[in-house]
């Protein structure tokens, strides 16, 4: 069974949520929604096929990710007022997003018989180009420059967990599963307990 | 006959002029303003062949587009201390290159066979692209995300009349005509005359 | 011989080393240092290669310049604190980074065939945009806009002097060479003695 479609449908999904409520902070009207839905959803995704070089790009053959994404847009810019923190909705969406777009992006490097650094490499890229594509459009702080928080971190972890997998033979539903849920484990464990990996602190030069 | 070069060649003069007027606000040198102009004038159409897979990038092939690009910036470098208000020229050339790179992205999916949900968007993302590229590089608010102004919604509709036009058989010069007056009709409106869709405005939570 | 990949391992390791210094100064983790470095050490080579349809965007099947960059990162996560000015080490190494890689850029384009204008265009946009994607993606003002700086320029006669020496027909070490040096040399002598070419200064209408 081939569970990338499952994996970029999903993350176009959640993706899609995340951006169009960046667009709410924005003010934006629905088609500027729907095109930062777009952009957040398929923009991972986009980079991955881009530099893999497959022959064609996820969603060019398949709109429905397209209308998903759009679907997605117009019930949030109907909805999004009801939502009590929308920054909390749009870091949570994030992390779910990451956890499975990670996969998705590791899944068709291994597929296609790269190197695991690169599988690697494109499960992080594939998680966070979305999102760091619609903070740098919106003028956002990107989520991966926030200090203190696990962000490529946990994408990498995850990513690991499936290179591991796939060597030491498991099926690839575990493996999958093993990367969404390390990914998402992590990165809420920052969110909610504040775990993180020591960051660069500057000292003074040595006299 | 196949309006798409004319079409590229117009988009590229236009926006490559938006491009050097953002420069100039930038003060830049000569070669600044050449870089900028490059990266506004091709940037839509280059997104668009990379996400289609064209063979080969249109203006790689035809360096006429890179002259006219870096022509233009010249000419801007010399006279844009005549205008008046460079503001005000940025966003006019700003939206007549959207409306006539909307109608170059949406034609050139369309040749192509894609469905109309692809060729709606790649007229959206070559309309846009270069402009938002220009914006986030120069550190100005990109255009696409001002309050209250028709911009992805003008490209929208634009791309849509295009599409239209094909499905009920109508000759294409009146298709590429109705998509770019369309766009830059309603960018105009936007402009002149407040012309807007609802935007999203957050209500109190209920209680 | 094929000077290529030495240009491409060099610029990856110094532009590593540039990503690496701006990550420190968003004290990232050390994750975070090796996505920047990453993501600043093949950008403008991914550009190109993506740009001019190779089979092969350069680092893919060669995960070693993936290692060379992950392995400066990490060795600035544990040594950046030595420096006495992290802000004059990044200018330094981006400089000299941006030499190789222009060398690197128009090489590849000049080995394809393509025309000079493509040629110098692929040089100045290989050396620029890694480091323009550092910048942007770090919420720092882009080298290439500072104001009364050679960067852009001096990325240009450097292209320009490999391409005079490929049709004096020059032997090609010596049109890297002077490539490397030129563009060196120019954003060398802008950052010391402050060379620049005139900027575009906006005067008052005339009445």
């Amino acid at each position: 069974m081939n569970f990338i479609p499952i994996l970029d449908y999903t993350s176009v999904l959640v993706f899609a949520l995340s951006g169009a409520l960046v667009a709410s902070r924005q003010q934006l009207d629905l088609i500027g929604f729907a095109f930062v839905a777009c952009l957040t959803a398929v923009g991972g995704g986009t980079i991955r096929d881009v530099l893999l070089n497959r022959d064609v790009v996820f969603w060019i053959d398949e709109p429905a990710y397209i209308l998903l994404a759009v679907a997605t847009s117009v019930i949030v810019f109907f909805t999004a007022h009801r939502l009590e923190s929308r920054m909390k909705a749009i870091i949570w969406a994030d992390a779910i997003a990451l956890g499975v777009a990670v996969a998705a992006g590791s899944g068709v490097a291994l597929k296609l018989g790269h190197s695991p650094i690169i599988v690697v490499l494109m499960g992080v890229a594939t998680g966070s180009f979305g999102g760091l594509m619609r903070d740098v459009v919106c003028n956002e702080v990107p989520l991966i420059l926030k200090q203190g928080e696990l962000y490529a971190s946990a994408a990498f972890a995850g990513s690991l967990a499936l290179v591991m997998g796939d060597t030491l033979g498991v099926a690839p539903i575990y493996g999958y599963a093993a990367c969404c849920i390390l990914t998402l484990a992590l990165r809420a464990g920052s969110i909610v307990f504040g775990w993180t990996l020591p960051s660069y602190k500057s000292r003074p030069p040595r006299s």
